[in-house]
């Protein structure tokens, strides 16, 4: 059989293929909830505030599938969209107090975003590789995916995107999908290398919160 | 005959590829309108009008076929372009008295806007249906779709988004969406369920209007 | 053989996929130039300023080759990410008044986004012509796809975009477009058409500024 013209992807193994789903949907759901907290603050409805969690929540994830020609990973899944409505009906129906120290201060929303960055640091560099993408590529895919979610987020809510906060929010993406790609050419086991480099990234993150 | 290991979209009957493909051109008609209304409140160019009416008009359908995996409807349409420049034509050669009530008030974007919002999330709903999305899937995409014509409308006219006002938009998306799908799981007939769900989601963001 | 029911892209030939692809790590460069001058301007980090390179420049091109169903030019590719990266390193090493001529006065950004505009508006439109899109529509891929990456740049910065100066914009990227798919219908050569096309919108779009 002659080799294909066009590089097709290089598709992972059913058993990846799970755990990257069990992570995207931890990843959808703290993006979810700093959606979530996001319109709670501007004290919209529980139906905007489901449209923020559902955005916040699937949107880098979206964008890394697109980019790398994957299907889109909530489109078919059942689980993704009962979870981002789980996590906005939790927040619609707790007091505000719960969440925010006060009305200008919402830490939980800032604590939210730096979990879902790292961990979708790392899930947009490990999906990359899964499917033959080169190193580097892939950790801008991770870079990229990381910061998209929030991106979106404030982007609708009409706010000064968080990149331009005076803080560490790139690196901290950055550091994750490095770390990530850098286990993988090493050949460390992903059980391994992931927890480390998404915590890398957060931690980074967290100590500029 | 094996099974297929990826789920494959289930491609719709050309019949329903065609009362679809009309469908999107009215959606595309009506966002292009709330478009060029907005580039012409804000005294652009006609160019700039064109490029506004096309965003609009496309936008809500492009981010829907991307995320079924569908070809993007309008890249091979031959119908789309000139829909878009004959609506930013109209509106640049009629006087801006027949669109606006004032300088600050022009009730026919909103209007335009809330006919497109009910359109499309009728037709993001149902094309997700044919492409085999579940239903619950499939009514976030209407809502998707259904908002995001207008959200780009508005972040490239940086704007606060539509999304940000105490109005119900969200929800008026989410009301066609949910008749939609609830209308195909009853196994009723397209040519009631989709009058009914458009006119159910115009209805409501029409009242808050 | 019968013919296929789905509308597919027709693939371009290998040498003008070459010549896409040079072009195509101009476009980066330059767009990618404007958006490390941008992060410069706001004072941002590296790694903020390789985010603001990487996304201005793949932007235009990444909605191009989603929209007409072609694989993204550079996930695949080695060439992109040290463009980008070189690009933000030069402009971090480098004194700021070699690029501006105040603190608020940064030409070369708006001379390097006109270079970017016009050579995306070809691009756009010579790769969706080359993919089998009618000239219509391919014309507008070009003006979308020129336009793109400013307007992300822009909106990630948070600030208002380029498309709401009272200049022209998408008018010069229209014309670069409209010459482009013109030389392509008439039949002339490439070579001749391509840089004319593009000179054509960097003209008028540099008399702007």
């Amino acid at each position: 059989m002659p080799a294909p013209i066009l590089p097709g992807p290089i598709l992972p193994t059913p058993s990846l293929t799970a755990v990257l789903g069990l992570l995207d949907l931890i990843g959808v759901g703290v993006f979810a909830l700093s959606g979530a907290l996001l319109a709670a603050r501007l004290r919209q409805t529980l139906v905007t505030m489901t449209f923020f969690a559902l955005i916040t929540g699937v949107g880098g994830g979206s964008v890394r599938d697109l980019l790398i020609g994957a299907p889109v990973f909530w489109v078919r899944d059942p689980l993704v969209a009962p979870v981002c409505l789980g996590v906005a009906l939790v927040v619609w129906v707790t007091p505000s107090r719960w969440w925010a120290a006060s009305n200008y201060d919402w830490p939980m929303l800032d604590w939210a975003d730096a979990v879902g960055l790292g961990a979708y640091a790392v899930l947009g560099t490990a999906k990359a590789l899964a499917y033959g993408v080169a190193p580097v590529p892939a950790m801008l895919m991770g870079v990229i995916t990381g910061c998209v979610g929030g991106v979106i987020r404030d982007v609708l809510a009409g706010r000064p995107s968080i990149l331009m906060r005076p803080e560490l929010y790139v690196t901290a993406a950055a550091l994750s999908s490095l770390l990530c790609a850098a286990g993988k050419t090493l050949g460390l086991p992903n059980a391994l290398v992931w927890p480390v480099a998404a915590l890398g990234g957060f931690a980074l993150r967290g100590a500029a919160i």
